[in-house]
């Protein structure tokens, strides 16, 4: 692809001011086009060392508003990549709605060092799949950000002579603090690389504009009217994409569950005082082995959510986990893509963060009020193993339980707290509107439970009449996923 | 004080169970009333090592909502505490309204074990003063915040037993991941470190509460009805203090500025050529010798700050600044106290900040439009100055700007925005009604001024009728600073 490239292109400064006069103000009126449409836009600038990126992007920010316009630099992220899933630093710098995130080296960068960098530098760069990446991408266009993705390319001559002269003008000082793969030494060895990535990666929704930079005047026009016209077209273009064709597929799992599991309050009691010193041991070793775990509660309202997680947490140093309670998203997180929240929420290595209900509101809540388009949650499916996939190769541990009870049953506990002083607060009309729309719920629930079971992710299914089974059950599995990451570990 | 403790009290079980039985109800109730009065609630444990403070928070979290309650612990706040100022890691975890942020040992302990420490072992603690603790903590109360503070005390008998038993039940792996102090082996050296530090922060606004933590059980039905006493009583009490009776002073500053300076366009041409050169080169400089600048700019609307700005940030990579344009708080900010907002913006070691309106909106805009109440804005004076001295003393280099423009001025660059239609979305209604009300502001401002001139953070006026002096003396002020602190960190 690059080949092609012109990069005999010449453009003069008297030219220059001249187009940038109007490339400016088209420049800033673009941003507050895409700020009153409420398009989040990520612009990703790659290419070679001795590629003007920084004065390209100080040029920009010239012409635009500061408010909601950041830059950030993989460079500057190497240092926080490990302790975290690869893209986990990318959702927490997403742009919200309206805004503008610049990135001066992106994923492609950290990819590239990672398979490129000399043998005792690379370690310090995460690895990532293409596949991991255009799925990324794929999520955010679909969820109407704007990617654009400019590779900024030079002659072998045109590099060697930029990086002497920054040498010269920056000295030293610069080299070091930018320690970027520097390409100019073996340019031949680097250049198939990088045609490989472009074209791996060159996608419908977020393609590649590749941009002659030996000339850095000529790029900077082409590089602003390219944005520019994508935003201009992003904005007119706005209409939603229709939802796909769908056979509705009928699930059947939970009319399989009998709800029902004896236990009695004493073995209760024995099992409980044995699993939960179980755990309080087990916490500590996850700790020391720094596995990082995700536990996802979802289940009926009044199926015992609550009172599980607090069985659970009982047993656990308070310094070690944290409890996530979800609710639909606050003013923030609707400036973001439905992944952002949960992304964000990810545990430090060694700790537990547990879901109180989890982002599969998206295929149930949010399908069934119709806060989701039918498109929307119909792509959440393969969106979330993709998620979950991307958690647990970065080693992090994950439950998901569904609590099972009968409809018979949530009358029963519906009733009981409308009918105790001290229980009301935790019922509300809410709860009673969900419960009419029981058969549909359980549809929900039932192709849930079946499209997104995965290897690395399972369900469980936790019957749920009987709490003090429920408990135990969802202290057992626990109990043998941190004994089962262990011995992996130990491996 | 410790000494005064009867640490002979002892519950027996049955009696545990039948008292928390209310309290665990009362608990929750008062985190309840505490949200729907959205006050913000921070609790401190201290007290020796072997004191059971996980049990007694997993204890409490079991009749608390998890919804806002947060737990958090300055053991493993060490790792971050070093990159920002001493209460920055505080200011990030502040509680927004109507939550709960629970420390598993605090600001206190970081200061004790900087100071009690093995010698090898005591860099990686920051230090702080009495004095920045009791205002940090003023600040909040002031602010509505309730804090409270738990000694648990335990006699060296006790605490022995105590170090044995989890060495015991939790093993050696436990010992390495909870690096506090032993004070053990030496209780009685570190007897009245602990004395003193008691009484040096033993305040009005936020005593301390002593605990004989001997008998766990009795220690947490002590701690579980002062909160939950704590909590009723201060949402009974929501009335405000009264403002401070206050004789108004009259400073003098701006009307002694003529803003009229000359500079014709060729003498500005060629010297901002000449600083933005030597600016690229001192960020690099800075950002080697990684200190980390706040740049605040204030001023008349149309004034320049903008312009000033641009010209400041052209000389700059962008991977090491970001420019923060500070509007009203948004509906995040509201929630919390308004000096969060700039906490949480302090740049990265040897980065630039640069404020677009700063923290001084709250003796100006929310003074003269009445969003802060007159005992608010008249105690955000010293406040402000505490701010700016632990950012100085953390290292931060700060320069504050005042452009200053007469009101001729102002009149003839609004009715140029005005008639101009690619200017036009600069000006709005409100620019207009700010102009009515100049009087007001010019007494806040004079006001500002001369309250908050300091070494560490002084103000810099910058006469601006004539734009191209105005850039210049922001460019060569900042110039200046870079130089100073350059030279200051060789020595």
């Amino acid at each position: 692809m690059l080949e092609k490239l012109d990069l005999s292109k010449k453009v003069s400064k008297e030219e220059y001011n001249r187009q940038m006069e109007v490339l400016g103000e088209r420049l800033g009126k673009a941003q507050r086009m895409a700020r009153d449409a409420k398009r989040p836009i990520i612009i990703v600038f790659e290419g070679w060392r001795g590629a003007r990126r920084s004065a390209l992007i100080n040029e920009m920010m010239q012409q635009m508003d500061a408010r909601g316009f950041n830059v950030y630099s993989s460079v500057r992220l190497r240092g926080v990549m490990q302790e975290q899933p690869f893209f986990g630093a990318f959702w927490k710098r997403l742009p919200a709605l309206g805004h503008i995130a610049v990135y001066h080296r992106s994923w492609y960068y950290l990819k590239n060092a990672n398979e490129l960098a000399d043998k005792e530098d690379n370690t310090k760069y995460p690895a990532v799949s293409f596949e991991h990446i255009n799925n990324f991408e794929k999520m955010l266009t679909d969820d109407n950000y704007l990617v654009l993705k400019f590779f900024l390319h030079l002659s072998p001559e045109q590099q060697k002579k930029n990086i002497a002269k920054n040498a010269k003008t920056l000295g030293k000082a610069w080299r070091d603090l930018n320690p970027a793969i520097d390409e100019s030494e073996d340019y031949d060895k680097f250049l198939p690389h990088y045609e490989k990535m472009l074209e791996a990666t060159d996608t419908v929704n977020a393609p590649w504009h590749l941009i002659a930079d030996d000339d850095p005047r000529s790029a900077r026009l082409e590089v602003f009217t390219k944005i520019a016209d994508a935003i201009e077209k992003a904005v007119q273009m706005s209409a939603e994409p229709a939802a796909d064709k769908r056979t509705a597929a009928t699930y059947d799992v939970l009319s399989k569950i009998d709800a029902n599991k004896e236990l009695t309050k004493e073995e209760y009691k024995e099992k409980l005082d044995k699993y939960q010193k179980k755990l309080t041991q087990l916490q500590i070793e996850m700790f020391k082995a720094q596995i990082p775990v995700v536990i996802g509660f979802e289940g009926w309202d009044a199926a015992g959510k609550g009172g599980a997680i607090r069985r659970l947490t009982a047993a656990l140093d308070p310094l070690g986990f944290h409890v996530h309670p979800i609710a639909a998203p606050n003013v923030v997180e609707k400036q973001f893509h439905y992944q952002w929240r949960f992304w964000t929420k990810l545990p430090q290595p060694g700790n537990i963060a547990i879901f109180d209900r989890t982002w599969y509101g998206r295929v149930m809540v949010e399908r069934i009020e119709g806060f989701a388009k039918p498109q929307e949650w119909q792509r959440a499916y393969d969106e979330i193993k993709d998620m979950e996939a991307q958690w647990s190769e970065h080693g992090i541990a994950i439950a998901k339980f569904w609590l099972q009870i009968d409809k018979e049953e949530q009358l029963r506990r519906f009733n009981d707290r409308q009918n105790d002083p001290n229980k009301q607060w935790k019922i509300t009309d809410e709860d009673w509107r969900n419960r009419d729309k029981w058969d549909a719920y359980e549809a929900a629930v039932n192709e849930m439970l079946v499209r997104t079971d995965t290897s690395y992710a399972p369900w469980t299914v936790v019957e749920g009449n009987n709490k003090y089974y429920a408990r135990l059950k969802v202290l057992k599995t626990v109990i043998d996923l941190f004994e089962r990451k262990l011995a992996e570990k130990q491996q």
